[in-house]
């Protein structure tokens, strides 16, 4: 149980420097949560999908240099874990506005990257 | 490989599945898409959360029922498998609008089940 508790705690741990990089705009960081496979993917709110390292990066890049990028704050963040590889949901606040994004994260040499995000604007209820 | 195959397989059988069930408005196909776990979660275009196998096929229930949804045709499905867990990424086509989903299945008892959906739109690039 000890593990699978240390488990969790990890993927929130990979979910909070994603949260944090975005937060700070710091590109660096940003580059470090995520695997550096060329299977990642990313799909930005109203954006079509993005794929592989390289190109998802660029696209963060872009909007971590973007002057006029609002801060963002995460919240409620709630975990599945299905062996090497886990689903984040949680929700994003950014301007006023509800985003809930979905964050899959596998277990690379025994630390969780990104491998997969996506975030949508909501209703808020 | 050829059960690496026969995974990647089975994941878009699932996944084109749960698409016949959305197509042909089939509650019952819908129900048997998904796991039956209470930790099924979906995220609608638009929606928040909705969270646990009722409450996720409620929310279906009232779409496949309503006479209003226009049909959806989808594609592009493409594949990441992570041990028993896989994510599929798809494009999802509704009343000449373009939306991107992520689909997450889990394998129970040797059948890939979908535990997780978020569907949004996105630019027509």
């Amino acid at each position: 149980m000890s593990n699978v508790k240390s488990d969790l705690q990890g993927v929130l741990a990979a979910n909070d420097a994603f949260y944090r990089a975005f937060a700070t705009f710091d590109k660096e960081a940003m580059e470090d949560v995520w695997s550096s496979s060329e299977q990642v993917t990313c799909i930005h709110p109203g954006w079509t999908l993005v794929q592989g390292y390289d190109d998802v990066l660029a696209s963060w890049a872009r909007i971590l240099k973007n002057p006029n990028q609002p801060p963002i704050v995460s919240g409620g963040a709630q975990v599945q874990q299905y062996g090497d590889c886990a689903v984040v949901l949680c929700r994003e606040s950014v301007a006023g506005g509800l985003l809930y994004a979905t964050n899959v994260f596998t277990k690379e040499s025994g630390l969780w990257r990104l491998v997969h995000h996506q975030s949508a604007p909501v209703a808020i209820s």
